[in-house]
């Protein structure tokens, strides 16, 4: 029996990039001590004051369908959330809750493309951005960003590749490259949004892990809201990946749309986890701080250790759970020194070419395990990468 | 900005056949009285052990993300019991979880039609799943059912619309309207999918509510496991609705395919929620008789107060949460009872123009009150049927 070509071209028959992590869970598998350095996942699980919350919830009675669009109370707390770090206008009209950051990203795209549209996205990118982007029965379109660059998208380099599209996907915090994108950067990204007539879809789950620098929200640029679609979570700000709750804000009319495409393809999320993410972001601010804190003291850590290597290169990393490191000097491609730092040291990173060309020669390497180990993991790529060569 | 076509014309612009129950929720509040049999939702909740039991697997720390596929626990579960109940060959590589058994077929039908594609459904239809079909961009195609026929599809008729199609969706037992798929009609529905090659794509989410006949899934009928998608859910055998837990079972290729899909929509379902549903099947039948005991009490109930009305006459209400009731002889329009029902009487049933054509002149009772609620609604109904035409 056929399939849908769409379902079997979805990652175009390409590597989806995850070798070395199954490789990795198979070496564990068999007993050996291997440091992972490889998937976004907090070292810490979901805070149990939220599981209590969500229990609470579900035995006071929120256990049937809940309102597709999402509770009032979590579509008002987003909403809330959003003006005061925006200041742009936003109501529970603007935000439809999703099943996680992931579902969001699909909805975003169904909204504005139609099959056979031109959606745009940048590389090194997350992923799942292409097969995203398939997955609506668009043609994905990537744009090469540069190391020399930090990675920073380049107005001209966007705009060239612009015509006849109908979507950007930005991110930023960056996964996989740590780079948080600055006001000039997101100007120019919103300029060529207004020349080409095109949806900016932007990713911004990781918003409260910033280091160096400031997130800013593209919605919130001159005349940006209205073709805008921003992508949230409380995967990675509230250690909360495994409870799929994320959301999608946009104008009033996409999110009415959005809404009946909620209907017919997941008919809403859990009451019970809306009100567990009511909770946890009452816990304000300070909240967020402890999640991240671990990211940005491991951050520092990696600083000093990679200060003055010659052959290794730290991409500024500004936010997320990741460090981007350059080391082409070293003569080695990203997938083979991966590889081979698997092999001889049992230190597993993600090769920069799973994330696009453009991550070619670089290893992503995630914060994710505790401090000392995080130490001697960064000492020993050091050391690897000084004798390796 | 403009939207997508797709996203636009999702319910073609139809009423999505919910305003009675718009107007009924809006008397109530009000503060109006109504007795509301709309929608199909227990009158309990999830039980308590259930919810402990999630509880303990996120306290133990199952709150980071799942597999995609499912856990194997839940997918083996899944398998056991289909093996059980269908004696046919399925392991956990047949089941993909899904967040819910809309999120199913929604993946159903992406993985087996591409944009423009024709895809069959039933009328009288549960209310999303032209939408649904519409969502991955191909092309709803309706067959008509007779009230006449107890609403059983006809080979010939199926057989009629095929040409061209690549799928067929069907729903037994059936919400709206209470049938239950005989093993000749389903057998004549297997014979269509083979002649037109067209796959079967088979929601089966009221699989543990059958009061007269027998639940038969197509997929064990001779030659159909390579054709078919099993649509199911802890929904509504379970009393779980609010915990979006589905899955979709099928040939190993369509599941692979399926999981890629999963990874671009909506990366899994909460581990604990999974745990959870595992807890409860691991109650057994049961449990599930339980759960389903109210509908089965009810019906009783109905059956002997309809028995020998003039004005209303009860489709053989053989499974599932409702019944079906013809009221032409009282010479109104399912609308206009429903309508003036809920003004006169202040009792909110759906009207059968919501699910289709082939339903008008009949309305949906929704069996989800009290017992003692229930018997003055249904005599109420008949009371009102008998004087108001």
């Amino acid at each position: 029996m056929s399939l849908s070509k769409r379902i079997k071209t979805l990652t175009e028959g390409e590597s989806d990039g995850w070798d070395i992590f199954i490789r990795a869970r198979k070496m564990i598998a068999n007993g050996e001590q291997i440091i992972e350095l490889t998937i976004g996942e907090h070292d810490i699980g979901t805070a149990d004051i939220i599981l209590q919350s969500m229990y609470e919830s579900a035995l006071s009675g929120h256990t049937g369908y809940a309102m597709v669009p999402g509770t009032d109370n979590l579509r008002d707390a987003i909403a809330k959330r959003t003006v005061e770090r925006t200041g742009i206008a936003t109501t529970r009209d603007n935000v439809l809750i999703t099943p996680g950051g992931q579902s969001a990203l699909f909805a975003a795209h169904a909204a504005v493309c139609d099959p056979g549209d031109i959606a745009l996205y940048l590389e090194p990118y997350y992923a799942t951005y292409p097969g995203t982007i398939r997955g609506v029965g668009a043609k994905p379109r990537a744009i090469q960003t540069k190391s020399i660059e930090s990675f920073q998208p380049n107005e001209d380099d966007i705009s060239a590749a612009s015509k006849g599209a109908k979507s950007l996907l930005i991110n930023s915090p960056n996964n996989p490259t740590g780079t948080v994108y600055s006001r000039s950067t997101l100007q120019g990204i919103a300029n060529v949004c207004q020349r080409h007539d095109i949806w900016l879809i932007s990713d911004e789950v990781y918003d409260t892990q910033v280091w160096d620098g400031q997130h800013i929200s593209p919605r919130c640029l001159s005349d940006m809201a209205k073709r805008t679609l921003v992508i949230g979570s409380m995967s990675k700000s509230h250690a909360m990946t495994g409870s799929r709750c994320g959301w999608v804000i946009g104008p009033q009319e996409a999110i009415s749309h959005l809404i009946s495409f909620a209907t017919h393809t997941n008919f809403g999320v859990p009451g019970f986890i809306q009100d567990a993410s009511v909770f946890a972001l009452e816990r304000g601010i300070s909240f967020e701080k402890e999640v991240g804190a671990p990211f940005k003291r491991r951050r520092e850590i990696a600083l000093q250790l990679l200060n003055g290597q010659e052959n290794i290169n730290l991409i500024p990393s500004q936010g997320a759970m990741y460090l981007m490191l350059d080391i082409r000097s070293t003569g080695f491609s990203g997938d083979d020194f991966a590889n081979k730092l698997l092999d001889e040291e049992h230190i597993a990173v993600m090769p920069g070419e799973s994330f696009g060309a453009s991550a070619a020669g670089h290893i992503r390497v995630a914060m994710t395990v505790d401090d000392d180990t995080f130490t001697k993991a960064i000492k020993t790529i050091c050391k690897f990468a000084k004798t390796t060569n």
